[in-house]
């Protein structure tokens, strides 16, 4: 099967005469439930303005989810290059929708010399997806989660309850983006899973609303990885409290290569709790 | 000796009849070596912005550095909220010095309903700051480093050499803000210095500039603790790569309280590593 960009997937155009990009938000954009723009895609738009303005890989980027936007609509990514070094560039993109502000993006693409390589962090202990436990999260509305398959390693998946709560502030989980290649914006869509560990960390289904997405970008996929594999992430709960919940995640091949660091904050619902 | 807050610190003006709030880049707000802005004042002058326009304490801010200010110069913040909800307040702050942008802040403030609690991260072990290591970072220029004390207690300092490397990607330090309270933007501030752990795990002094400071806040300082009493900074390096690197850190107050977490991307320059 030929495997396409995130951008492919997602039906976003190349620049109008004013500069301007444009995303339906259609099925493959949004998440479940509500059916609104799914957090991850944002960014992924995002990303993809930043990196084809550029025309460089991106570093890092941060969405701020200003307000919802249900389809019909149409996202309009407007592009501003802010600092355009000589190995660095940096931007923000705002996606609107009939001129009312969806998301703000900031972020950087570069290339530059190599000085240093290391890698901190460790891929965690995990069995292969194909012996892990399906998410389950059931599926109200068509949404991006039909074309993203989950698998629990470790803990139970928080929006569905599938898995077993590990008793602490983490969960491993598999995310496949099934027909689009790994790259940095694929990557940016399944971070936004990583907040399913609200769930296992409080030991029942916990909703929540995403205030933001950042994700640092670390190795890239090699060749025989920039495929539909599945890639692994291990996710941390920091802190619950004051209505408010924090995560972040670190994204590996499933070769063993660290893809990316990311994190957010979100406002936490607990069903049944006032 | 009267605590007085970051922003009375950094000689953050009221807004004036445009909104905009003012701050002069003087010794107080710039780094070591080059002294120019330092990037986590730069943060902390956006989250006073959105703090004192929302009337809400910071849940989270992001702050990308655009260009350099160096003294003399006026850092203006325009305060612009992009969303204000019924228990959250989503907003972005401009800095720019003669019309030129310096940083952009994302972030938001909140108060809400708390339906559950957890904090899902350790205080690590570490002797109490008087037994452990001066930085002894060289200051060439008057700067904020003259203000802040920071104390080794595992691992090398990166800008400075000061400690042994710990061989892996984590050093453990404390901060103090000496006659400032540690609110949000005192926090902001001292989130700053985790990148030093690069340096550490190189296992050399490290220089960097940084793309961006994100910081998402836990739990606030106890009324006792709300003084200019030492911050432990748990400091991750999780990559360095293709001229990059990206780290974090979890902030603690001295009684173990979880205050925040932080990271950051940087560009990466090793001395004499072409």
């Amino acid at each position: 099967m030929a495997l396409i960009s995130t951008s492919e997937f997602l039906g976003i155009t190349d620049a109008d005469d004013h500069g301007v990009r444009h995303m339906e938000v259609g099925d493959r954009a949004v998440g479940g439930g509500r059916g609104s723009l799914f957090g991850g895609v944002g960014l992924a738009a995002g990303i993809i303005g930043l990196e084809d303005t550029a025309a460089q890989p991106a570093v890092w980027a941060t969405g701020q989810y200003v307000s919802t936007a249900f389809p019909p609509a149409t996202l309009d990514l407007e592009v501003t290059l802010s600092a355009v070094g000589r190995t660095v560039t940096q931007g923000r993109v705002i996606g609107s929708n009939d001129g009312s502000e969806i998301i703000s993006v900031l972020g950087a693409t570069g290339v530059r010399p190599e000085p240093a390589r290391m890698v901190g962090e460790s891929m965690p202990d995990a069995p292969p997806p194909e012996d892990c436990i399906d998410s389950e999260r059931p599926h109200e509305v068509d949404s991006i989660h039909d074309h993203i398959d989950v698998r629990m390693a470790r803990g139970m998946f928080g929006f569905s309850g599938a898995g077993e709560p590990s008793g602490d502030n983490r969960t491993v989980l598999w995310t496949r983006f099934r027909g689009v290649r790994l790259d940095a914006a694929a990557l940016a869509v399944m971070a936004d899973y990583s907040p399913s560990a609200l769930g296992n960390s409080l030991g029942r289904v916990t909703f929540l609303s995403s205030l933001d997405n950042t994700i640092r970008f670390a190795e890239m996929p090699s060749a025989d990885e920039a495929d539909d594999d599945w890639v692994l992430l291990d996710n941390r709960v920091e802190f619950v409290g004051n209505g408010f919940g924090h995560s972040s995640c670190t994204m590996w091949s499933r070769s063993g290569r660290l893809l990316a660091v990311a994190s957010q904050s979100m406002t936490v619902i607990v069903p049944d709790v006032v």
